[in-house]
């Protein structure tokens, strides 16, 4: 599998930054989350000056063989349907994208449907949805690097193309089921705390959709190593977004992390290569049971808490504009030294 | 007083509206607190196509006499320099305003300073600074109703500009004491739960500031009206953006309510007249103690918590985008009868 360069900002223009930050007239960190993603910001760009290019949003599409059993609301002819309705524009995503001038890619990462051509969708089609979980693996490791392949060349495209901030979603029915499976294997945290209502599931349908999981971990007898259980029981479109992630570290890129199932790939991403963390900022805490356990356990707290639960990396694009307000203080913010404002606290 | 025609939006068009959002091409709820705002700005325009128009931030400036017992740790001449600073740009509010295509407004309403001609501060200057409370009356009843009727008169030239959207922020070195105070009086809270630090007072200098208004609320002898109220504890840039957000309701614009001295003089105009909450968007949750409290008393939750306390109408305008999310959403999302997406929960 490719081997990702991924290294923690160099620490030497830290305090260069901060000077720079505390010497703004404000009241020292009166600026509050702005500070700190302008400081995470500007030590990624290794800059006191720090500048957000060409915005992309990525959403890497799949659907998931434990879809049959049950655990979703929603029917699995949802994903190819919103997966070809994002690039005609018209769905949650495309009025954020519009609003904050982001490029949108829409990658069939195994989406179980043959889109048209010109569709606008981009195929990165590795199999026609996962297997289903319960009774073997959901792709085979081949598959999986194939996905971890695809996810970074996606991103190696919107780097050459000039973009430094890129947004990650996903569109495919059931991706709650295999998100939830991750988070209690890779934290520690037990199955129950973990599974949640998804796109809309009575708590019935949350009871019903635990036992399906429960039993699943039961059968499961691999080697519990974090590439076994990526592969085991993934989403073809979460181990592409996980291969997306990677790259953009290693290429010093911004990475937005949208709701609960993209948390659980930053997650699963940072077990891996744990400086992936570094070029992360949380963007949004959804309703998604789970999902603020998930981010107490990775100790960060999102930008936004607004009750979003669309998915389609609407989270991300929806905080754009505070992670812009933040570099926008950087750089337009008059300093104490240039006015005659007092300094004051 | 000028007597306000604030009234309620008429209910007759909410089902239509929730039926709109309830097919846009998403499970029903997904878009969280984008749909309550679409749904609430829709109200108050009475139509299904919500459209935001000439945003205006206004900064009603004034200085504060009981500055002059030590309740705050920056110097009181930061009020004048500021004010006369914003109008330059390079503050705060300013990047959030280029940003976001508002158009500022900086209102003297009392600042203890002579602004030169030409500096782009507008003069509504009521009188030098408010007296210090603790041994009298902040202004007379008389002030106080020119301070309401500016405020009308500021915002009705943002009405007359095409504005349908007005974000209120406020500069007054000293003035989380009268909010704390006003706080406590009008919603029963006691005093203690309402003082907090300001900008930046350790735990010694929010003992004394508590003991000042302690003092000054045992010192107070007047009828506990909501007017003696106003004017006896108040700022001459409270009272004006109270004034500014009944005339603001009046037109049937949206209020966008920034922090802890804010939420305060929409406290006090609900008080005055109930419905101008109807029209208000509450943006930001401060850091300020009391903040939350008093959030909390009024039953609302603000749309962002990122640690602001700037001032200046900063959370204001920083929310703005999200308010924008959600009229996009009414607007450019399409319905599921408009595509061939199954309706999907």
């Amino acid at each position: 599998m490719k081997i990702f360069n991924i290294t923690k900002p160099d620490d030497a223009i830290r305090e260069r930054i901060i000077h720079k930050i505390d010497n703004l007239t404000k009241p020292k960190g009166a600026l509050g989350r702005l500070e700190e993603i302008a400081l995470q910001i500007a030590m990624i760009q290794q800059t006191t000056s720090p500048a957000l290019r060409n915005p992309h949003a990525i959403i890497f599409a799949a659907d998931h063989g434990i879809a049959d059993e049950g655990v979703s609301l929603s029917p699995k002819e949802v994903t190819w349907q919103q997966t070809l309705h994002f690039p005609k524009g018209g769905g949650g995503v495309n009025f954020f994208c519009k609003q904050h001038g982001f490029t949108l890619k829409v990658v069939d990462a195994g989406v179980d449907h043959d889109f048209p051509a010109g569709s606008g969708v981009i195929d990165r089609k590795v199999r026609r949805g996962t297997a289903n979980f319960c009774y073997g693996p959901a792709m085979t490791k081949a598959e999986m690097k194939q996905c971890i392949e695809h996810g970074a060349a996606a991103v190696r495209e919107s780097f050459n193309e000039g973009c430094n901030v890129i947004g990650f979603g996903e569109m495919g029915i059931g991706n709650t089921s295999p998100s939830s499976v991750w988070m209690s294997y890779f934290t520690g945290i037990p199955l129950e705390k973990c599974v949640g209502a998804g796109s809309g599931l009575d708590s019935e349908g949350v009871r019903r959709k635990y036992s399906v999981l429960k039993r699943a971990m039961e059968n499961y007898s691999g080697d519990r190593s974090p590439l076994d259980l990526m592969s085991y029981f993934g989403g073809l479109e979460m181990v592409m977004a996980i291969g997306g992630m990677l790259e953009a570290a290693e290429r010093r890129m911004i990475i937005l992390v949208d709701g609960f199932i993209m948390t659980n790939c930053i997650l699963v991403a940072s077990i891996l290569y744990p400086q992936v963390t570094d070029y992360a900022i949380f963007a949004h805490q959804g309703d998604e049971t789970g999902h603020k356990r998930l981010l107490e356990h990775m100790n960060v707290k999102p930008l936004l808490d607004l009750g979003l639960r669309l998915g389609e990396g609407t989270g991300a694009i929806c905080a754009y504009p505070i992670v812009d307000s933040a570099v926008r203080m950087m750089n337009e913010m008059d300093s104490f030294q240039e006015t005659n404002v007092t300094k004051y606290f």
